[in-house]
């Protein structure tokens, strides 16, 4: 008789535990500094404001709605706060061209199920977020890579699908700031890819989970912006905006968002409704009161503080990084993006790092959906201050030099 | 070019908007009295316990907990509360037998991207539970009807599924006091279905939303007990049992957990990380805040009071419905299942309830894989207060006595 798992479905071996996340459990170690987690920093959540917004969503006249089930698609005051919101941005529409997910996460995951049969072709970046690569494996692709440089045509994307039998169903890529490699797509580049993806008929998901992190130079219009602004209506767009409250209210409360035409809106609400009903109410409610009040003057403390570790991260670099060693200048975001000497391994480099002196990172590998990128590494400044930032940079740099 | 719709994957033909939930819209008339809504009465949410456990959750030294992201698996102390309280209903584990899900239709979801493959066979009540079928329908399953009576043979499904050249990946049922039909599996029965699981060598999915609001009669060991009853340890069970805080403490919240073999749970936990990273950290340490001080005095009160709803409900069927009516006679839940005389079509009836006498339920013809049941409706009791109940279960008989 089988074994429970000689039944599970043929995507589970596409859904296997990541090197990555087995490495980071050493990051207990004491005293360690670490670049790993790509996380935001607690010191600037506003934790009183939420406080007192869970409060006041918990307040007698607002519990029957607060504690109860609601509607799949969100709850409505967020979803016109954040037509507010991105109406700024370059992106009109209405209340019922957003959904409201469990974080971006979830949008990508739902988007996965929306487009993707087994085989199906995506497009994405090589490097490219991991939990991406990982929402969409359970949905069983094949991968290409994503180049908006204009050097590729949409014809050798489709061949290369229509080879393996498949379709080129997504583009996949954070135009802003990009986890893992801190770059952001010029005004060009979003051009070319609207153009290719008009092409190839497919849909461009634009996942603008730091969009609102930039620390200096001139912000690019969104890929859905661009978009509208050629088509007259986000109806007739093929772009699918996925935004989240995570890095800059609160990863932990889970609530993110996605702008899309309606027809794509309507069916991942149905989506959503059979998946887990909806996004918790009192945390919606409370995001909202949040939002609602302080979003741009809190994004503005959130970016004040980054951009000074960023500064330090990339000042640190330039003294300690040793010839051979190059990397991103980001304008925003998380992460800079190491390449190493191509004789160098970012995962023996982790392991000797954090061996030798107590420093952690993420190997870039992990971040391709090929086998490339073994000598490329991602460095978070999001949690150190910039003492600790120097001083962690100043060790890396040692190693790597007596690698 | 094509539209994004014509991009879809071929699984969105199987998740089309519910007609019921369409018909349900019209439930904003005034007065109506509905029996529709599967939905616990929010005047039971422990609402003061709630706003005092978020207040703990929110100050200074939590905030940084509960405000950022947290692991996949779920809160530990949770998972360990989980783990005592299962064990009192004879299923003793571990904590690394469980995982917290953003309540238990996110259980489903997963538990149908774990195992079904498109084509794959589900066994399932005819009825069942819609939003399993929501649920599971985005894996694009064959269903079968689930028997445990003994009737029907392990090798009659078996063949059934491999005519279709698929196979039989679980059986899916809430085993006491199941939405729609209110009804409870009892002791043979389970019996029967861990035998023909273990010929089919196929999973078991035990729904045990209800399983706490038993108003009287004996409880039946859970089918995950009974397993490891005659198997001797968790570890070598086929049945995964799903729980649910939503009908205990709060539904909106969106809290629920899985308990299985830890090889279960380890391919959920992910597609958890890949699916939405983790449910939300505040609410699994508020709901565990909750759960831990009032929970089992708190189910006591919510038993009480649906408790005289269902003995209303009751009594008011037996006074007002026709003959040619049946219904069961649920010892907890939320639910009483009619059979219509089979003339009648429930659908037809909810209109001309709605339009004559303002009186609301659900046809139970959407909770069939098939097209049977159109004779069915199911009503709910959870809702109204004792004179309502009357008052609907009245105006209902005088309906069903002139169609």
């Amino acid at each position: 008789m089988s074994s429970l798992p000689e039944s599970f479905a043929s995507r589970a071996s596409r859904m296997t535990a990541s090197e990555i996340r087995e490495l980071l459990k050493l990051l207990d170690k004491p005293g360690l500094i670490s670049f790993a987690g790509g996380i935001p920093d607690p010191a600037l959540f506003p934790a009183q404001e939420f406080a007192d917004a869970f409060a006041r969503g918990l307040e007698p006249d607002q519990q029957a709605q607060s504690l109860q089930y609601s509607v799949s698609e969100g709850y409505l005051p967020l979803r016109e706060w954040i037509v507010g919101q991105i109406a700024k941005i370059g992106v009109p529409c209405d209340a019922d061209n957003v959904l409201i997910t469990s974080g971006s996460q979830q949008a990508l995951d739902y988007l996965g199920k929306l487009f993707l049969s087994p085989g199906d072709t995506a497009l994405v970046g090589y490097p490219t977020y991991l939990g991406a690569l990982a929402a969409f494996n359970a949905y069983e692709p094949r991968y290409d890579q994503l180049s908006v440089s204009g050097n590729r045509t949409a014809a050798s994307y489709a061949e290369g699908a229509g080879a393996d039998g498949s379709e080129v169903k997504f583009a996949y890529l954070s135009a802003d700031f990009a986890n893992p490699t801190g770059e952001t797509l010029g005004q060009q580049g979003r051009e070319n890819l609207l153009a290719l993806s008009e092409e190839l008929g497919c849909a461009v998901i634009e996942d603008a989970a730091y969009q609102s992190l930039r620390y200096d130079g001139d912000p690019v219009q969104p890929v859905l912006a661009t978009e509208i602004a050629r088509k007259g209506s986000i109806e007739e767009c093929r772009t699918i905006y996925c935004g989240s409250f995570s890095k800059t209210l609160s990863p932990g409360l889970r609530v993110g968002w996605v702008v899309a035409a309606k027809p794509v809106i309507s069916q991942m609400v149905l989506i959503k409704q059979a998946a887990d009903l909806h996004t918790p109410s009192l945390n919606q409610i409370a995001v909202h009161d949040v939002a609602s009040r302080i979003f741009d003057s809190h994004v503005e403390t959130v970016r004040s503080a980054y951009r000074q570790r960023r500064d330090a991260m990339l000042a640190a670099l330039s003294e300690h990084m040793p010839e051979g060693v190059s990397w991103t200048r980001p304008e925003g975001g998380m992460f800079v993006w190491l390449t190493l000497p191509s004789g160098l391994n970012g995962a023996a480099l982790l392991a000797k790092s954090i061996e030798t002196v107590g420093v952690a990172f993420v190997p870039g590998g992990a971040f391709y959906a090929d086998e490339s990128g073994a000598n490329t590494i991602r460095l978070s400044f999001s949690l150190s201050d910039a003492d600790e930032i120097n001083e962690g940079i100043r060790r890396l740099g040692h190693v790597v030099r007596t690698c």
